[in-house]
């Protein structure tokens, strides 16, 4: 990924291509700020389009799920697509055509490899760090069974492409004057109450701070 | 879609399988919830994965955008997938193997149509009620060159599925003992102060109610 050029064809965004993105410090802050990202692939049954939670380990996006699961299996001898989009607002214009939304998406083409059974308690401790640093300290870690149950596989960010919506509507002139009311609507994922399950515990750090917080504090840098 | 039966045997959630649902209501008002979705599909390149703005009409999910858009061209005559996922918590158990996180979501097989000429005026209404109730009174409607411009796709909810987790961690029971917080830490999707644009206007009501409401009103029925 160079500094804004698409790392192929393929992920060259088309569609209102000033909108696209390809430095590494973009692609990376999108990831980040996500804890579930949509995969795409084919099988004998057509394509399919999963949600499954990631995470991202320097230059690869990582997903896991049980030894069993299908898409995990079908992942490991093609190409997939993994999507991450973060919506965040409606933008209303004064004619319906420009209405639009903001949001930050990446989009990664690739082949998804296996991830070595030795790296795998250390890849999962940095999943536990993406869903509440300093966790995996508290909660029992995996044992040898669990983990030979859990298949991870990662793909890497290098055929990557961010697109970036920002800002109010771009009305037609001939509209401006127009007695509507025009802006954006923003929308942010945010923490609620927690609900703790059963008997009572210390209550970590990560825990009191959720409620009323945005969900993850990553934002992207708009230039 | 009987009343919890798959519709076909790729629309059968395999993977914890008992939090697949396949009745109308559950499909439509996770459907209903969402500003976006993910849509899943092959060309020459490989497999792809882009959001998308969405809504839904009877059994039918929509989608619009340029006549040039190469997505909408490749939909229109292959198969395809549709996902929408709503993040609703993350679940922290007392070991980290029992993680998890709670979800709706609705994954659609099938193929794109066209939708008619005829019926993209009303369609667009769909949208823009969807989007904001009533605010089709209030801006500019589309005029002949703008809704020749866009193509809209809409595919068949028939073959859909939806899985949702709901509901505290699952623990080993030799694990319950554990001095660690187990619980949920909510998610939701809420609007922000809404940012006007260019000149002041009258607020209707829909902008008005924005901030701090949760985005979308609609919620599973959890039986």
């Amino acid at each position: 990924m160079s500094q804004n050029l698409p790392p192929s064809d393929r992920s060259r965004v088309r569609r209102v291509a000033d909108r696209g993105r390809y430095d590494h410090e973009t692609v990376h802050s999108i990831v980040d700020a996500a804890y579930l990202c949509h995969v795409a692939f084919a099988d004998e049954h057509g394509v399919h389009c999963i949600p499954t939670a990631c995470w991202r380990e320097g230059e690869y996006l990582y997903i896991h799920g049980s030894n069993g699961s299908r898409m995990l299996k079908a992942l490991t001898g093609q190409g997939a697509c993994v999507t991450i989009t973060h919506l965040d607002g409606l933008v209303l214009a004064r004619s319906a055509f420009h209405h639009s939304m903001n949001y930050r998406s990446v989009v990664v083409h690739g082949r998804f490899e296996v991830v070595p059974a030795e790296h795998k308690a250390e890849s999962m401790n940095r999943f536990m760090d993406h869903i509440a640093e300093g966790r995996r300290h508290e909660a029992r870690p995996g044992d040898a069974n669990e983990l030979a149950a859990t298949t991870l596989l990662r793909i890497p960010l290098a055929e990557s492409s961010a697109k970036i919506r920002t800002g109010g509507p771009k009305d037609d002139a001939a509209d401006m004057s127009r007695e509507v009311w025009a802006g954006v609507l923003p929308l942010t994922m945010v923490g609620g109450s927690p609900q703790p399950d059963g008997a009572e515990r210390p209550v970590p750090d990560y825990v009191q701070q959720w409620a009323g917080g945005v969900a993850k504090a990553a934002r992207v840098p708009i230039a």
